[in-house]
């Protein structure tokens, strides 16, 4: 791959100006770039966020390693380089490489392509960028900064918050709204109706979807991932919420801030979930549940009933070679006479003793 | 959220004209939207669908309630509004709900966007809508009261048939038809290529993927959900039919009429699945299988085998704390050693009580 | 379904020129398309790659067969048509059906729509087609007989290679390349930002995402599937993988070579991933795992540790009624106590054992 290599790099000094930490070296050497620890050359400046790789640091041939204190004199044994030693070298790592593409990235210019089609009485800041073959609705309120890039829609009375992003292709249905700092990733659909109907002699009523998707400040939104619209009250998505690929949210749920979801989950209607959970990758929740706050849920599992305490749950059938699974399926299917097998040892051993004990 | 509010609002007795129902109270008190029971307002009437909110419904302030004969005398002895008494009240207040939307709602007007790209041989009614960045290829009838919104690809020889709606930035390939008052969410790809491959060598030989998709009347289809076109013939589904989001339909599959599927559900080529069914979210179905009429799948299970009988059907791993899932998938994995212990228990014991009978 | 009827039809003798195997009977004869055994008359050819199928075959009215040497002695016995007696005779349909569909089918003229926005700066061959509302950004190379379909979006810098299509409304992001004879399908995103995150007191922070997605030839990539691009290095797709739809495959993933996905696969990052594996619908493979070449996983299964030996591996709960389902998965939940009984039960009985042997 192309490694980001910006023409004049950045001095520690400035990174520990901008973003803090403790410096041991000079403030004054310059690295062209951020890289990992197995590939960083003398030009670059790396990053140790486990420990267990501290030998490696050790080894680095980096021009700079960003470092914890518990981690620090253990490298620096070996490591001849200069240090950035703070307690969360992780985070640090993201703000310096958010930095570096900062540098050579060039932002989308201000302004709206002659093929988009901005309907009169929709509002678009001067600031934004609106890309080819975009259709903005009337009523629709685009921001300062925002950036709409090829064939997203944006329809009637939709709200697009300062300095958020949606990528090409987007679809953002009429009357919803994002806060600020968001990025909808390619291919997502915001608002689209929630799937509810009413049953009469066998066949489907649609229920109206009347609600809207309320977003926060910061949520990532991931390609091709889908939130529907409330029936009759909103699907809300609270601030910091990072969803990936291919989510489907449900009508009318409410996802509290700072929860993450990993790529595939599902979550169905009216489901109630705390913040600070995480999801692994095609987690599923029903509807109608509520998750209280602090709940990870392991990838694969479903969620079908209410978890109100905290923790990690987990609820998938463990792999086996495909042999060794037809046995144990077998078995599972068949556990209940496994059980009353159990029963009548028991009581057979019971008598067996009594009469021993005779 | 913005409630629905049109500046008139409409008569009972309309309503009882319209939709039927045994009206209690004053045909001319007017409504202005419909709303929740536990939040309607003395201008909106509400609904009671679930006989355990009868209480609720006696104290609410709603201007007035649409519950079944069953519940009316519990909720008539303290409820002081007027009642329209109906079997179905969860239906009724889809239409009524429908028909306040209705009221306020701007149908789009028909005519075609100059950005859009209609070619020629393309049929197109007079009052259809065809939006912003459309393409319409040779060949495609589009029908009387149809709307393609925004991004919408519409291939050669297609058919959209009266009343239906794509939403922004659907794609509809070539050949596939679906006929009146369908609604087809943003995203969904309808028509393209089934997966079929031919091995040889360990290399995979594409196979054409000549037949079509062709879908009924009153079809809805989710944001995001994917119909693949048949091999040699065509891909199924049948009038009715109602889809949620993030779905996979193989090719050549066939879907029974007024059959349901919650989101994430995926059902791998050529399966038979019968009329009246439903699946729950990101239930999955095995290609080539049978699935009979009135099968109701559980969310999050794989149908790996035909199923020939009516019924609830389920097959997912129990969630439980990380740690007691730990233990129990450790068991799992070892159940034909659990089995072999039994066995040689039964034995022992056969043993000592035939020693113990001697 | 309209079944492809080419004007003119192909002599037998052309395609054995064309494809190879052993033609008995008269190469003159003129087949007009090709149709599945149940249904070929007879002016087709059809094809039995399934042995079972024997006594169709002999009885098949369709004008010429393509079958086995293994086969042709009993089909013979009964059918008077021509055959062709091929080793493959799957391989050999898919060619003679890609053959039928050739002549039939216009391939897209080389142009680009007017209503295309090419920037300046990308270079598109002349023999490309560009269809209605797509844009090419800037360095971005499209080259020879490539097809883009309406609304797509090829990032700057992105290379598409010789021969690939990409289907209506897909987004193929910057720097992203494909090579040659490559398929994507309608809806699929090429590299968009991988899901990667540091933590900082609860808040997440953003890792860029500076990798691409490098996907080689004769790649299948299904509708609304999407690829993330990397961190800091690569996402890789090698030669001849087949994804089909709504699949999702994280950032920096690597996934060798005829490697190939059913619907709904979910891949997490840095998963690695080798040749000739297949993936049944709904496979999950967690994060960071490695998946030996010749491995495959069966529909619906979560791959939650590194699967290092060839072979078949499988993982999910079987389906049950769901009253069986209910009893199975409570004991399921309380395995270990059932565990704890079988142990108590095989101190007991050597208790008594002990007893009887004295």
């Amino acid at each position: 791959m192309e490694q980001t290599k910006p023409t004049r790099g950045v001095r520690l000094g400035d990174l520990v100006e901008r973003f803090g930490g403790q410096l041991v070296g000079s403030a004054d050497l310059v690295v062209s770039a951020i890289a990992p620890l197995d590939s960083a050359d003398a030009s670059q400046i790396s990053f140790l966020s486990n420990s267990k790789l501290r030998a490696l640091a050790g080894q680095s041939t980096a021009a700079a390693l960003i470092l914890s204190p518990l981690d620090d004199p253990t490298v620096a044994a070996t490591y001849a380089g200069s240090r950035i030693v703070t307690t969360n070298p992780y985070a640090y790592f993201a703000r310096v490489a958010q930095y570096f593409v900062s540098l050579e990235e060039q932002a989308p210019a201000p302004g709206i392509h002659p093929s988009a089609v901005v309907e009169p009485g929709a509002q678009v800041d001067a600031s934004a960028h609106i890309g080819p073959h975009v259709t903005i609705e009337a009523g629709a309120v685009v921001k300062a900064n925002v950036v709409i890039d090829h064939g997203c829609f944006v329809g009637r009375d939709a709200v697009i918050g300062e300095g958020t992003r949606l990528f090409a292709n987007v679809t953002f249905h009429r009357q919803c709204v994002i806060g600020a700092r968001g990025i909808i990733h390619s291919g997502a659909v915001i608002g689209g109706d929630g799937f509810g109907f009413a049953v009469e002699s066998g066949v489907y009523l649609k229920i109206p979807q009347t609600g809207r998707v309320v977003i926060g400040d910061d949520v990532d939104i991931g390609s091709n991932t889908s939130i529907d619209r409330g029936a009759m009250a909103d699907t809300v998505i609270e601030d910091g919420v990072k969803l990936d690929n291919q989510i489907q949210i449900g009508h009318n749920c409410h996802i509290g801030a700072h929860t993450a979801m990993a790529g595939c989950v599902g979550v169905a209607g009216s489901a109630r979930i705390g913040s600070r959970c995480t999801f692994g990758g095609a987690a599923m929740v029903l509807g109608h549940l509520e998750i209280a706050d602090n709940v990870h849920i392991s990838s694969g599992s479903m969620v079908s009933r209410s978890v109100l305490e905290p923790g990690q749950y987990t609820g998938f059938y463990p792999l086996a070679k495909n042999a060794e699974w037809e046995k144990s399926a077998a078995i599972v299917r068949n556990l209940n006479s496994m059980r009353e097998k159990i029963r009548t040892l028991e009581k057979t051993i019971k008598k067996l003793t009594e009469q021993n004990d005779d």
